[in-house]
């Protein structure tokens, strides 16, 4: 079985490193184990953030383009004061009375439709993916998933077996189908001009797939911006038939916020809320504590009630007092600075952008966003090329710009910066890629 | 389905609360999921911690002598202050290069034997129990699992397959077998003197159930202290036949850290060391960041490397700059501070002080203990009690001492204080024990 190649991954036998780093990624490879990777050609030493920059031990500034869990900015003042303050007081456990969940299981839900009335919390996006396939399988008695063609959901046993995306050495579950990503260039044909009734079949075909097998469907579970998929957004709505068929089929749809939420796409909170549907199960996690692992899922009570007469759930560092405080922290700073709507008006520049560069670079093709989570094609005659977008990535870097690539084929850029982005921040990266592009 | 009773679990219908209480009760009824259980008849509603005490919101000191996640005490300083600094300094991930997870990585495995020489970071317990288990099946080839009668190993799908003590709500895993703790009182038989060979006895039958039934063995499982079993430490190495037995068998021995790891058994670091054995697979977590939530696994390195060869594994928050920080600020204080030699000091005096109060009162039965791990059975009639063991449980509380209770009968007292526990400290909770006692 061989590893299929990670986008944008570290090679050491092709690396230019400074003696120091050299020494540093042997001291890696001496105490980590093998499954861990490294980002760029030539790998980065960070040792400072703030903002949109990181820093390396020289000093020199890195615009920071990727990173969606600092994504009210690297090292943010408020909330390591709310997260500093709260661990000097008091940190346990759900297992006794604090304000602090309350406060934040309250602010947080505020953000959802009503039929969304409960939260759980645990530490990691995987953590939260886990318990809704838990939830799913409880609730449905099935135990049939359907997810798209290079998903990512996490990299618990389960939820890595739903993560095509992680390559054939991971075996997907027993019971796990796989369909196209909802890409219109894919799924639109002169039989389906209507991209959510062409991804909803899709979805039923799976469905009767699983039960011409004998299994019960449990969920559909999509990651509602598409990021390992390549990025797909438009058009708004599309996503509604096929929630619609899977609860026909008596699953249930959970939304995977993890990538798009809380905010990044512009004009909603959440992933789903583009789609006008109301998911029965949300994950959340990367962006939620702007680095403290923090994690959870939000779900309709009569779910959670049912789930709840079969199984207590503990998880220990789960919405302790630190965790909530320094959570809190980040949903005022979104709300406080106005982070999301930054996110739609940079993110809506930010797409007029690259769209403009891409009438200048062959090598670029479409542009796919919602807000400050955008995807930008790259291409060499035409055809979709991940050397090439690995080439833009590694030149990006030279030039002190952090973003990678995504997709089934490697070659779509993958975008999402910090979302206090500035107009200055734009210009500074579309001034590089114009750079990187012309060097090529 | 009827759930089974959690031990000291928080029932409302009995429950007298003051109204600032029961409006948060009311409160997380309404956000959080049914899943969540409050500790104690009365729940304690905490507002600050400081080393072995835990205050409440009027000012009430409570003595914790059941924490193991503030293992170094509640809101230490010098943790507290690693981790600020780290946060407002640079947050990210494993895929730049950076220092601190090297550095950890490095003091932490120099705890260990050297076969174990690389290790991989989570943010849970349960993470790192998933992981081990994702790398026993992809080692093995095989999927069966041995655990025993009551163990818990955590929440994710398949390690609460792995978890028994969850209750039958909460299915095992296919391919899981049970098997009896290393009780001696069970075990121990005319045709069994030793428990080494009773318990592996029991280990092979499972292999060979396994077997039987075409499943190929993939791993034994155990938490080294058995503290949801009941608590069993002695004779010291009579787990070294089961982890040979496994072997033999073509699986691996997991060795579950994350209750009796760092010092709190107090001759040694970690559990397994008890027993004069190395186990395949170690893994850590709760006390590791004293309440930051880090958790990892430690590993042969042929075994990573084989996974590596299969799997990449990326934890977005796992051994991220500040969790590294913590975890080494922790590694620092339990050196520094010696506590592990005072949890060997205080725990022998702990183990002696009980059973001298047991031979007082009749309610106290067999004492079993490593360190500051302590478990004491509960007794009526010289026969398990859970019901008189939660009486105790919530008369210490009561009386401002924190400690619950386990086992499959839940009469065991479970006591694990903060490693910095005082002789005084020891002095105050037995002195409460035997009020409480008296008072029955």
């Amino acid at each position: 079985m061989t590893l299929p190649p990670m986008v944008n991954a570290f090679d050491p036998a092709t690396a230019l490193l400074s003696p120091e780093d050299r020494a540093r990624v042997e001291r890696r490879a001496r105490v980590l184990g093998p499954a861990y990777r490294l980002f760029y050609q030539t790998p980065v030493h960070f040792v400072r953030g703030e903002g949109v920059w990181l820093y390396d031990a020289q000093g020199n500034a890195y615009l920071d383009t990727y990173n969606n869990v600092a994504s009210v900015g690297h090292c943010h003042g408020r909330v390591v004061a709310a997260m500093a303050k709260q661990a000097a007081t008091y940190a346990s456990h759900t297992r006794y009375l604090h304000d602090g969940i309350l406060e934040y299981a309250e602010r947080l839900l505020a953000h959802f439709p009503p039929e969304l009335s409960k939260v759980m919390f645990t530490c990691t996006g995987s953590e939260a993916n886990d318990l809704a396939f838990r939830i799913a399988c409880s609730e449905t008695g099935g135990s049939g998933f359907i997810v798209t063609e290079n998903a990512y959901h996490g990299v618990t046993h389960v939820i890595a077996g739903l993560s095509p995306s992680l390559g054939a050495g991971v075996p997907l579950g027993e019971h796990v189908r796989t369909i196209p990503a909802p890409d219109p260039r894919r799924l639109i044909s002169d039989r389906a001009s209507d991209l959510g009734v062409a991804f909803a079949a899709r979805v039923q075909a799976a469905i009767d797939d699983l039960q011409r097998h004998g299994i019960r469907p449990a969920a559909l579970i999509v990651d509602t911006i598409f990021s390992s998929d390549g990025v797909f957004a438009d058009p708004p709505g599309f996503l509604a038939p096929a929630a619609a068929a899977i609860r026909a089929a008596g699953g249930l749809f959970i939304a995977d916020e993890v990538q798009p939420g809380f905010g990044r796409t512009g004009q909603h909170m959440w992933g789903f809320q583009r789609h006008g549907l109301t998911p029965d199960l949300v994950t959340l996690g990367k962006p939620m504590g702007n680095g403290y692992p923090v994690a959870g899922l939000v779900a309709r009570a009569d779910l959670l009630e049912r789930f709840g007469q079969k199984a207590r759930y503990f998880n220990t560092f789960g919405g302790n007092a630190v965790a909530a405080a320094t959570a809190l922290a980040v949903l005022d700073v979104i709300e406080g600075e106005g982070l999301m709507q930054n996110a739609a008006r940079i993110g809506r520049a930010f797409h007029d952008g690259l769209a403009d560069l891409s009438r200048r670079h062959a090598a670029l093709g479409q542009v796919r966003s919602a807000g400050l989570f955008l995807g930008l094609d790259i291409l060499r005659d035409g055809q979709p090329d991940a050397e090439l977008a690995a080439r833009i990535v590694n030149g990006l870097r030279d030039r002190r710009v952090l973003i990678s690539a995504t997709g089934p084929l490697g070659h779509v850029l993958k975008i999402r910066p910090p979302l206090p982005f500035s107009s200055e921040n734009l210009d500074f990266f579309l001034t590089r890629l114009d750079a990187t592009l012309a060097a090529l």
